[in-house]
């Protein structure tokens, strides 16, 4: 149902002609209010793309009427030509939906440096508007694939209210956000203020603890739009609620569907003095190449967990740390606990604990391991 | 030549039976004086191995008169029972050249979380005590590999003095130090105190930028063991220079051997605002997964590098940044520049400048490509 399962919204997809492929490449998702007040999250990395920056613009008076994306080109790293292109992205969506160019929001995915080729994307705009309908939330999020081997949706329901989402993001999967592009859209009725707490909440804990390749994108993109269709105000806390569900379920699926990767590693930090010690130490182990070798090999390598714990700044004692994988503790006190081979690694999931023994804090990073397909899609990727 | 390349020291290596392929696994290196200045820097990684605690502790007065050497076994993350192998190690040594404990370092490497079979460790000792001589140094480079294809040494000389070194190193080589023992010594007259100053500013430009990997060890350690033999005490400048000559030719060899590596990559900043932003920068398009892909893949893909450069907290001006990867500048003003199919990316050996035109300081970082037999070689390392 993702984007068009709150009321009020409408969605369309086209095959614009962006990808060579000839795969869906242009959707929009329409807010046909009565509000539209809306919140975004963007990628912190410091070399951003042009929707980013457009994006970032039109949501400064927290209100958003439309959302174009595009998929086969990023529009990042493409110089004055490529902010121009963002404006007339906005403009002609403006136009073919009957708001104004301030009130849509622009997201581009797809291969960095390279310019998008504009007679194809405006045409396709105006064909996407043609097709919006209450029913065009699957083909929005199918649209917006890049690498994703599959659409990525997510509802969650509150009294008479709806959170419904769209998530792309298969690689270039890392903190700030994930490499992705997700849309969330409500029917819930939600001052602009109130969403931006709520997006703010749920994403720190959900996109911003992917961390699948340790790689962060130009384009990263959350957006979060109420049209108050349902006459029903939530409470923040309920509403917050809801947004974190749905995130958390669309993050789960971005780890599920990263590229090449044949395990899903959850690294679980307890016992941290603070939660951002927590937050350091998830992402030192879940960085660690040598040990996402090791876990695709199945080898419960925990010497290699202690070695990424030791370049972080978080409290702990060299000779306290305890780690177990998947619930046999295979490292106490720093050295050697209960034997290796009693760890069972044959599955797609791998649960990773480390306890520093040092608080009572704790924080959950999601990342996958390091594979030679991988290494073979990343490596033939623009070619 | 080796550590014997200077005068007044011994080394000699044999098959101790700590690894199981049956390769040479234990060596000694001998200062014969008539000084025993040292000077020595190890891991900056939390997680130290007992030998890293051991050898700190014995160069704490400036003065080592012997190093044993294994692979094989890092004796790290061994707990209580590991730090007193070390200690057994160096006062075996002590016994059998006939210095005491204190004035001996240890090194270790190969896994993490075993001990070491401590009796086949010291009948080594012996053996390889019997075997000291000052053509040995040879025999110890090789004797310290572990998946290291080549055993690698070098030697500068100064006008009546030499220093020559050894170093082993092929995979957790990063930052803090390469993943990496290395052994120096020099027949120059020179204190403690200026043996160390050499050695850091040696260290801190050449194994200090090498980042094949991002993955930091436990049981880095560089040695610098002067012997004063040749009687002459060159000024500090030049001493240096001699000592930086001999890491910065063991550190290219480090990256040239590295664990299934197909590509060796220069990452050069300028232009940039301080050395500490050319250093961020170049680490930060080191460690880029992505990146490092597709230069395996011979793809120019300048877009990994400006992604990489927006995760640092470096002076720049994203609109205002320059990219040449083998001369040809793909990048100009963060975007698109002269073609990139007039790169040429078909050798072992690539060229990145990164202009931040920030300033004018600059750095270099040296590292390898991602390859599908780095992930074979580090998914089977320990089963």
């Amino acid at each position: 149902m993702s984007v068009t399962a709150a009321r009020g919204f409408l969605a369309g997809a086209v095959r614009a002609g962006i990808k060579e492929s000839g795969d869906p490449d242009l959707a929009l998702v329409v807010n046909r209010g009565p509000s539209r007040a809306a919140a975004g999250v963007f990628t912190s990395n410091r070399v951003q793309a042009a929707p980013v920056r457009w994006s970032r613009r039109a949501l400064a008076d927290g209100r958003i009427s439309a959302v174009v994306l595009n998929s086969g080109g990023a529009n990042a790293c493409t110089g004055p030509g490529g902010a121009e292109d963002a404006r007339v992205m906005a403009e002609r969506t403006a136009l073919a939906v009957e708001v104004t160019p301030d009130e849509v929001a622009v997201c581009s995915t797809g291969l960095i440096g390279v310019r998008l080729p504009m007679g194809r994307v405006t045409a396709g705009i105006t064909a996407a508007a043609d097709r919006l309908s209450p029913e065009g939330g699957e083909e929005a999020a199918v649209a917006i694939k890049t690498t994703d081997s599959v659409h990525k949706t997510a509802v969650a329901s509150g009294p008479g209210w709806t959170v419904g989402g769209m998530a792309k993001g298969a690689g270039m999967l890392a903190p700030g956000l994930a490499t992705m592009l997700v849309v969330l859209t409500t029917d819930a009725d939600a001052s602009a203020e109130v969403l931006d707490a709520a997006l703010r909440e749920a994403v720190r804990t959900t996109f911003d603890r992917v961390d699948s390749d340790g790689c962060m994108s130009t384009n990263d993109t959350v957006l979060l739009l109420a049209s108050g269709s349902s006459g029903i105000a939530p409470g923040p806390a309920e509403l917050t609620a809801a947004v974190h569900t749905v995130c958390r379920d669309l993050a789960l699926q971005l780890v599920a569907d990263a590229e090449g990767a044949s395990k899903e590693i959850e690294v679980a930090v307890v016992g941290a003095a603070s939660e951002a010690d927590a937050v350091e130490v998830g992402r030192s182990v879940a960085r660690n190449n040598l040990l996402k070798c090791a876990l695709h090999g199945e080898d419960p390598n925990w010497g290699r967990v202690l070695s990424a714990i030791g370049t972080t700044s978080a409290v702990f004692d060299a000779d306290r740390l305890d780690v177990a994988i998947n619930g046999v503790w295979v490292c106490r006190d720093g050295a050697a606990g209960e034997p290796r081979d009693k760890v069972d690694l044959s599955g797609r999931r791998i649960a990773l604990t480390v306890d520093l023994r040092s608080g009572d804090s704790s924080a959950v990073i999601w990342t996958n391991d390091l594979t030679a397909e991988y290494v073979h899609e990343n490596s033939a990727y623009s070619s």
